[in-house]
């Protein structure tokens, strides 16, 4: 399988439950984020609280239960939960005790986003081969 | 549970496999990104190719298999392939034909982020309930 090409990089996260965290910045050259993938074992915590000098973050579970701390509050979380917390948030997560907690965290710049989807997209004519017509 | 508070919103998405498309920008008051979970039934494809005028695009697969076109180039795509595409890279992609294709995809200002993680975050003495040492 190529891996990049002149407008794209490709790449494969592996075992996250092995490997506990893997940052894509990097690894696929991001301009407009940072994401990480990640997987807290059972019971497990982020060590610390903390916050952010200019950055939104977006917190995504995908897989498992747990509990987030914001500001002294404190919910819980499961597959399908996001949480957007503004920079000065002061932030901490943790898996339940019976079962690991994977989700994808997103940085990006406060205020950065100029437009989308519909204002930034542009419909091309060009079809992969899996929506040609035959013959056509 | 609440579902805001002064740094932070929360939102789930429940049944995406009922309902194909959640979109977060709105949901979630975000400043930095569009975000998208989405899921193609089996064999589906979305059903145009697009470019983007501004925005960079990453996508996470988090279930299934399909395929992915960029720019002419078309290639297999299974959970944990995580793809970047530049503004003008020309995309589409859909499920295989026996698997539906759950993914995330980010939309955010290309060349917006400015420093992340250790040079954006800043830990704090804080601490959640779970983190306390009893006595402490």
């Amino acid at each position: 399988m190529k891996n990049s090409g002149q407008n794209y990089n490709v790449t494969a996260i592996g075992d996250i439950s092995a490997r506990g965290r893997v940052t894509l910045h990097d690894a696929l050259g991001l301009t407009g984020s940072e994401i990480s993938i990640n997987e807290l074992p059972p019971g497990a915590s982020v060590p610390f609280v903390h916050a952010h000098k200019r950055n939104e973050e977006v917190y995504i579970v995908v897989q498992g239960r747990g509990r987030f701390y914001v500001d002294g509050e404190e919910f819980a979380i499961a597959e399908g939960s996001v949480v957007r917390v503004a920079p000065s948030g002061a932030r901490c997560l943790a898996a339940d005790p019976h079962t690991p907690l994977r989700y994808i965290c997103i940085q990006t710049e406060t205020g950065s986003l100029v437009q989308f989807t519909e204002n930034d997209g542009v419909i091309l004519d060009s079809k992969p081969t899996w929506l040609q017509q035959p013959g056509a």
